[in-house]
């Protein structure tokens, strides 16, 4: 019987791992589409209470200053234009209930007949599971635009 | 006894859901693939016999549409030119054989010395588990040019 | 017990199959952020130590040559203007201890007010996984620009 236990523990904690992976996917690949159909409350519902965004030189701390970005200039332009906020497939790193995620943010604009690239950035995530599950602890953004900043964010 | 069958069935379950969730961006990301290397019969394979696609104001039913659309033009001449169709990592709601997915697709078309967007849109994506494993049901694409039938496929 | 043994065994040979996706989109997640922070022994980690890498009519193999690539040009200047190498969610078919994936590889560059895309290539890769877990045997990148060698390389 110690190896059935043995067994299905392993399994138990590997299934774990693998469904945190997951978590986060969902986690990340919300946030375009909340931002990109106006849905403040659903984009500041990935974040936890007291968490954090920061955008280049801005920073935007708890839920409803992050709900209220959809509501500022320039996404209100955005959007209106037309706009897809898209992240990249992440890369992870989870260590029990925190995690960190390092991909790319891009802003597809209209600009009446194609799409241009008005940002593209490095994000590092900072992720802590809590009673609500997988939450983002502190986004960071910058652009990447040749700055070392950028580019620390993104370093392994 | 008891406890280790509660067990075996909750991984079980929970192994499932992750399987339906892995199925799923397989799918998502076979389709620029195929239609990128003219293969439209692996294309159609993709949607169940009565699935449809709704591309802004074209809609495309059944397998054979689907497949005959990779022959079509502007297809045909994005492909010459050379182009790439990248869906986005897709956020899923899974509910038992049923799953819907929203995420965002581009185009990008080379100009003779870059790549220009030539469209980026919003993907909803109705999905059913069947004899043939996941397929879609109905995939409905509108281009994010500022109209609110784009936004409205990426709402929560 | 031939029941419980043979459930057991069935989530273990799931589960590892579930693992080896999530590997792999693990190991194709980081090339983006380890060649745009300059990290060339964290790519270079990603290959296998004979691992190739042929991208259009150059070939680099073993991991000193793909280290030395973040060094080179056109590599640097990309970095110094501000880069993205961002690689979609690949298509995986993984049998035993080998793999194929295929998918779209993109360098946004920055022109000093948005990002234009320098390059859009279909990948396939060809993985392996040996002691040090899955890594990159071979991996082929080639331009879409109209010619066939790119699009042969998305064939299913």
């Amino acid at each position: 019987m110690v190896s059935i236990e043995y067994r299905l523990e392993a399994l138990e904690n590997r299934l774990r791992a693998v469904e945190d992976q997951m978590e986060v996917y969902q986690l990340i690949a919300a946030y375009g589409p909340a931002v990109d159909s106006l849905s403040g409350a659903a984009a500041a519902a990935l974040w936890q209470p007291e968490g954090s965004y920061q955008a280049g030189e801005f920073a935007f701390s708890g839920k409803a200053a992050i709900e209220a970005l959809v509501d500022m200039e320039p996404h209100r332009s955005y959007v209106a234009d037309g706009c897809a906020h898209v992240l990249s497939l992440p890369h992870l790193t989870i260590t029990g209930d925190t995690a960190v995620a390092r991909n790319y943010s891009r802003i597809y604009r209209h600009d009446g007949t194609y799409w241009r690239i008005e940002r593209a950035s490095a994000n590092r995530w900072e992720l802590a599971r809590g009673p609500d599950g997988w939450q983002v602890v502190r986004r960071t953004n910058r652009l990447l635009n040749g700055e070392e900043a950028a580019r620390a964010l993104l370093k392994p």
